[in-house]
């Protein structure tokens, strides 16, 4: 493996540090499963995709995918495990894709990082990034999916009402007040509106 | 306004439309909610954001500032409001801009869209495209506010185990088995793992 995506490694590199605001190892791992997991979707014109963990992975499908979280093509369901799955969205079928501890023997620096079994400081940075170029593909596993039917649609659509609290839009399918007058106390308001 | 963050408004619509995969008008709403955000920032070197919307919101900060979800700068916190904060990471002082429902009076076509008055179909997108760039910020709100600290901090960090259940990394914080085998059930497994 070469290229991620048909970039190739030092120009994806450059691409996601760019984006991400700074090289993250988690960022090329992340890169070499989109490209695994794209590579066995190629009879579906288009895909969606379900990310596991919000660290790193959802940038790296934003980047290499026309999915967005902002498009909602890309839904993050955090379970904490490294893993993405694309799947069609009508059927739910598709794969899944993640890292596999169990293949890191040989990989010392990235099951290391992986399972954080060194602290940052103590990692060399370096042979991290030679060893995640020189597996390749082997150090990931992929599975056959169909997504759970309450997981694949859009954002829900719902009529739009004015928070009686609040006064702002809210989708009223949330009930009469807005969610976040319901409890998510998000922050304080410290002086009247500005404007 | 004529620019939104430094880029011309053509610039930004292709910008836009290019990462999200299609022109969107809550995109070209974000864009302007960015700008004005941000202006109202420069007193701090870096700053975090939290979206209020899934929805476009996401994508117009993650083009226009160096908050992404996967950086962790970047949180979704889905109360259905179209609005966003930026704010410093340790002290939870920003601001908070939203497109304000109140202001819309004069604006018919932005009214129709936000308060989902007319269908899609209904909806004239020229029009609404000439409203929103000449409105220019006279449609949003803006307050002072500090962020709560529950939601201030990055991607917690945990000593990473391997889940008794389904055998993958996972972060030990959440229990004996990681959070999908506890009962996020994304997906069925159609075949054996491929590789």
């Amino acid at each position: 493996m070469t290229k991620i995506c048909s970039l190739g490694i030092e120009d994806y590199i450059s691409k996601l540090t760019k984006f991400h605001g700074n090289f993250a190892p988690g960022l090329l791992i992340g890169g070499y499963m989109v490209d695994i997991a794209s590579r066995n979707m190629t009879q579906y014109e288009f895909f969606d995709a379900i990310c596991e963990s919000s660290s790193c992975l959802p940038d790296a499908i934003q980047m290499l995918t026309p999915c967005t979280v902002g498009n909602g093509w890309l839904k993050i369901v955090d379970t904490g495990r490294f893993a993405i799955s694309f799947y069609e969205k009508k059927s739910g079928e598709g794969v899944r894709v993640f890292l596999d501890a169990s293949k890191l023997e040989n990989y010392p620096e990235i099951k290391n990082w992986f399972l954080r079994l060194k602290t940052k400081q103590e990692q060399d940075k370096d042979a991290l990034v030679r060893e995640i170029i020189s597996a390749g593909d082997k150090i990931y596993s992929m599975m056959n999916i169909v997504v759970s039917p309450k997981y694949r649609g859009k954002h829900a659509h719902s009529s739009i009402g004015i928070c009686g609290s609040c006064g702002e839009a809210f989708p009223e399918i949330d009930g009469k007040i807005c969610r976040a007058c319901q409890g998510a106390s998000i922050y304080q308001e410290t002086r009247p509106h500005m404007f």
